[in-house]
């Protein structure tokens, strides 16, 4: 990693999780800047990254972004403009200002103009509906702030315009993205849940159910819950405030117990919120349901696992440690799972699974992942 | 039928719809009286009836209950118990009452023992899940109400204690069941809405979706909403009292498209508030939601069908009658209709409809008939 020194070119690398919430963020007060009407708090998923190098070049030039090696059309992909600019304004404002104490002779310096190439990596399937995009807006805000010494508001304001939740994976540990309340989002910001360390003990378990159906983009589903769902209102003013008090509490007194009732309620609450639209939005499926009834029968007499699922079927399962093992032996029993997946699983935890005569549930891909931990430079 | 005569035998008939409500009945605020916590509004749907004799017999004996032939054990279905015990009480008071005034000698007259033998055959099949045991109680309440001279509200109540929105089948027109506020259950109370004749104009259409899968009874269902779902309240408080105004209006002033957005929007929410409730509760399957988005692509352009569903997968799409026909058309483009259904609907239509070839979607029966008709005797 290099810095900025004037024209020079400068290049930055950081690779940075995707993260999941755990009290949902479900429509914006701000379409363009992209803030949000209620708070949100979330967990990284350590294992699920994206790498991004940044070269930031001086001279007329166009962008470029490469993702997994293919090539992003920016015309149709204009979320990286908005943050190109952004950065240049940001990075002129200094310059401006560092000008003006040093040189008082009035004169403008002179603009300077540069572009940036991105080149990003993922170790998932961008196509299987994790969050990708958070990642890698995350990743390119951090690299961002590392070429040009910016602070971390600023930071937070880039992740954001690019991909909302993309300021929730600037941070280990308990991540809260306050909506704020100014018209500039200047105090809408995600920061870290100081009171607590990392809870190292907390896994995931993704499922990816992936499947064909037509889905309702999470831009498009915002602007309809927001503009029709007669609860949205509700839950935003009345339900949140309290949830997220709810999880930090249970975060940071380690209770597992309240940590998991608020999350599988808040995931219901935003699908309710969903079907409470017009026309009514459906993420669930059927895959998506077994695992909620496969949860629901292991956690007969005592909690040990929440589910929680975003705007799609995928699941993610959120378990201490040492249940994981027993709740991957509970999806076995409904869930049919791929066979490489189960033995990176098994290795980890140096278990043999016995896998039961196939169930008809299937899902494409199982992930298991440490939570919590922050980007990496 | 016959009148009450002392102690003589006798018999009353009557043959009573079944209802659909427009806005969801879901919640109770006393489990033993049954009385709900919100309002709700309904048509019957005029060709899906119960017909139901009572025989009341002086003297001490059995009751006996026979539906569609088959004999029902009234040790496990205590409500028909609760039904004739309140009878009996609202005679013995009605008699006393009588007695007083005749006889000023104090003394009480003799206590009359009675049992009763209902036969009840209803024109579809029971465990479709089609509210069966609405009608059925509504009719076994007015052919009670026959024999024992009883007013309005005193049957409505027995219909009530019997099976809830029963007391909704109990009309014509547009039925509007007030919670009402007192713990004796004395204001709650269905009513015809007056300020409306019928609207001859509207028909349902049902399609059975019934499959295998285990279901959460709707007194189950609406504790669970009740004690866990946050959002449950709120709809009570602020949504519904709104939409049952809005539903009077627009089927006063005949405003189709206002009545189909309520029925739809008040649908999903009752899903909704099921989807928030812990554990979530889902209804609706696979099919459900096929019909969903037949009816959105149908009304594109002008509303012209409202969906709705209640406690289980069926739909009951509401039309008028000069939509009927083009409505059927949509269907088969995307669920399999029984063929012998469709030649019932294509007479009552005078109409062809050619049939696709086989969609994966598959309704098990599907049933059109006009609404807002009342019991017949």
């Amino acid at each position: 990693m290099s810095q900025d020194d004037g024209a020079a070119e400068a290049e930055a690398t950081v690779r940075v999780p995707m993260n999941i919430a755990l009290v949902k963020y479900w429509g914006k007060r701000d379409d363009l800047l992209i803030l949000p009407l209620n708070d949100s708090i979330s967990l990284t998923v350590d294992r699920l990254t994206a790498e991004t190098t940044i070269r930031m070049v001086p001279g007329v030039g166009k962008h470029t972004v490469e993702i997994n090696g293919k090539s992003v059309e920016l015309s149709s992909n204009k979320r990286y403009q908005t943050v190109f600019d952004e950065a240049l304004r940001l990075q002129r404002k200094r310059k401006e200002a560092e000008a003006s104490s040093a040189d008082s002779n009035g004169n403008d310096p002179p603009p300077i103009f540069y572009h940036f190439h991105v080149t990003s990596t993922t170790n998932f399937p961008v196509a299987a509906g994790l969050a990708s995009s958070a990642a890698g807006f995350a990743a390119i805000a951090l690299a961002i702030q590392r070429i040009l010494r910016l602070d971390d508001s600023q930071a937070n304001r880039l992740a954001r315009i690019g991909s909302g939740s993309a300021c929730r994976s600037m941070y280990g540990g308990l991540v809260h993205w306050r909506k704020g309340e100014m018209d500039d989002g200047s105090d809408c910001l995600a920061v870290r849940t100081e009171a607590a360390a990392n809870w190292e003990d907390l896994y995931c378990i993704i499922l990816v159910f992936d499947d064909g159906r037509k889905k309702v983009g999470s831009s498009e589903g915002m602007r309809r819950s927001r503009e029709t769902s007669q609860l949205l209102k509700h839950r935003i003013e009345s339900i949140v405030p309290q949830r997220i008090q709810q999880i930090q509490e249970a975060y940071t007194s380690r209770n597992f117990e309240q940590l998991a009732r608020v999350i599988m309620a808040d995931s219901n609450q935003f699908h309710a919120v969903c079907m409470d639209s017009t026309p009514p939005i459906r993420y669930l499926n059927e895959a998506s349901w077994q695992l909620i009834d496969t949860v629901e029968e292991f956690n007969i007499g005592g909690i040990r696992a929440a589910y929680t699922f975003d705007a799609g079927p995928n699941a993610c399962v959120i378990v201490q440690k040492e249940n994981a093992s027993q709740f991957l032996k509970a999806v076995l029993q409904t869930i049919q799972v791929p066979s490489e997946d189960l033995q990176v699983i098994g290795k980890e935890l140096a278990e043999q699974f016995d896998v039961p005569a196939e169930p008809t549930t299937k899902c494409s891909k199982l992930i298991m992942s440490p939570m919590g931990g922050g980007p990496q430079e």
